[in-house]
């Protein structure tokens, strides 16, 4: 059987303890984890693009299976262009799912040949969002426990 | 009894499959049905009103019963002054109807006179949403399969 | 444009503010409503087929275009004998929603012809069901203002 | 037992007739609420911090169990610096309690020690919210039943 | 001002850890709380009504602020008879809420002066339901993290 | 790399056109899947054990990595049993994944070392469940379009 390749695509504006326990438990699932890190003209972000990439390859950079890269475009065309014919997300709560039907299957409707894969949350991560750090940042508060540990959003 | 007017309200940008499925089931059960694009100066829209009228008047050219018009200000002040009884909207998900329950409950406040009528977009369609098709065309995506045949958004 | 019947199917075990609130509501809508009482020999209600057909005719005995009717099988069956092409339901809240979606697809699944058309229950009735009816009954609460004028579950 | 100080936080923009309702419903849970008007450089608000402020002080100006006062940063940390062990929330539907469960999580993990406490928000008032009010009031409609007996809006 | 007197109504089939959570959390707002065991004859439990009893009563056994009583009838009428003016009640999720909501606003029409207040379970409890440790408990599943500690249902 | 083996769980009262569309998109995900069907002395069925698996096993006939097995018990011990690191489950609404979370959460509570995998009923078939099935097929309606192609439930 070929190489099981997943992308797991976002803003990241930062990586958050939520998105580091779905990476962690996806990794008996595939091969490969190609973290996705979208940047959109239109978006505006607290991070930059290079601040958001390097706080992500800082925290897996033992781990020779998962690798890091910027996009823009269509999710399922990276996707192509990388030979994934995964991607992966995390559900916390009943409307992420709502929203994540959406794009699965807007997904599945431009390209049939790539299936989008979800994991849990864990439920002490669950209501941890990157909007929810970024607030807690801007008001100064402490926002270690809502981050992947060695996270320093000063630097 | 006299005659059934009913007014889709909504931003239309752009029209989609999910917008036509709903108009064309509730043609049944309304004698005339107005298609009422709200234009607000405090929004921005990808498709300017123009465009987005002209996209309706295209899909439903064949329908006598079906008529479109632009609008400002209160809903169910257009509803007044056009004689409609009945307001139609679709519900896609339980995100939709919280949505437009606060919304009909308001208009219902406002002018208890007028109804919201509701049916369900059909399942294949449910994924839809204009800011979908936006998010796909911006990206060069295949938006056909989206929106109502003949649509073209290039034009 | 030949006449406009719809079916109101349910158990109305009993009848609810909540049920009588929709039906008055649909009345506009429709040329004709038929309550539909479903019974299921697989089922146990608190009060009796007769029982319940009794309090439905009673509430709308001024009513000439509402009937009220008993049934088994399913609904888009007994929407055919009767040459109604519109099933009518209330919805309270998104557990409402979602519930009434699955049956609705599955009824077009059955019968494509037959349309199900929702209207909102008002706010003020949205947390009376037929089994908080029962709940309070049988605890010897005040159940009048859960049910419509006139209705005594004693007699 | 010590003084049991809440602390009501939010945008007020502008107090509609669903938060009138907590408040009113939470003075015999506690001795003392305050209610906190956030403001944030980054929002944009329809009306300033003074009107805010002042519409709410108008409200309970009777009730000298109430405070109104502004305050920015975290919630929390203004907690803290009144002394009050509770923040009061309101809920109307399931939206609002994601939303809400997400920020009063995060509030533990900054702060064990403040416990949120929930009230139902009346089921005739759950329909408003302030984005509500105001899309009524820019369109010209009649605001009063959605606000507070008393508040003008245009003084 | 009076003694804050609350209700914890529930079956307690068998106690959880997260009833638990909720009632030690309830503690600083409640001058006392009592829960009321419900036996319904209607209902088959899985533990009978004094096990139901006795492992409360063991659980809460050093904190003379909680009583545990047994109750049928209706809740609001248990709390008239007791003095209490506040139901107090956990939410673990979206559906909860929506069940809760339907139960308070009955609770509201049949006694005005009793109010539910709500309490968020912790995140890492919210999965946790008297159903869930049954069916552990039946399999012989380890079921001593889903209960306070030292529950023994074996006993 | 080992291989990984996935267990279905379910019921399969009777196997739907849902549980197939999970399946089979699950195949290049997995090395393995055993579908695993429950039975509990204390639930009724509509067909039998015998039936309920020989109807699985008829439509997976042709695919040698899918097997089907009975079990009872917790469903992480059937999956250690079988070397099984993965749980397989279906999603279709919001209603199913707050179900499912308590089930996967208790899952990881119990076993740490099995992951629950999810992936989204396509929209065409999220309607459709065992119970509706039964419902349709108990009235004598063509269950046809709900169930995989030549499952048979009268044979």
């Amino acid at each position: 059987m070929s190489s099981r390749i997943a992308v797991f695509p976002g803003s990241f504006d930062p990586i958050t303890k939520g998105h580091f326990d779905i990476i962690s438990r996806a990794l008996p699932i595939f091969d490969k984890i190609i973290i996705a890190v979208g940047h959109n003209a239109a978006k505006s972000y607290m991070f930059d693009l290079e601040k958001r990439l390097a706080l992500i390859q800082h925290v897996f950079s033992d781990e020779p299976r998962i690798s890091v890269e910027s996009y823009h475009g269509l999710t399922v065309d990276f996707c192509e262009q990388k030979g994934a014919q995964f991607i992966l997300r995390g559900l916390r709560n009943p409307a992420d799912f709502e929203f994540e039907k959406a794009i699965a299957q807007t997904n599945r409707q431009l390209n049939t040949s790539i299936e989008t894969v979800f994991l849990l949350t864990a439920a002490r991560y669950a209501y941890i969002s990157s909007s929810i750090v970024r607030d807690v940042y801007r008001h100064g508060g402490d926002y270690r426990d809502l981050v992947p540990s060695g996270v320093d959003l000063d630097k």
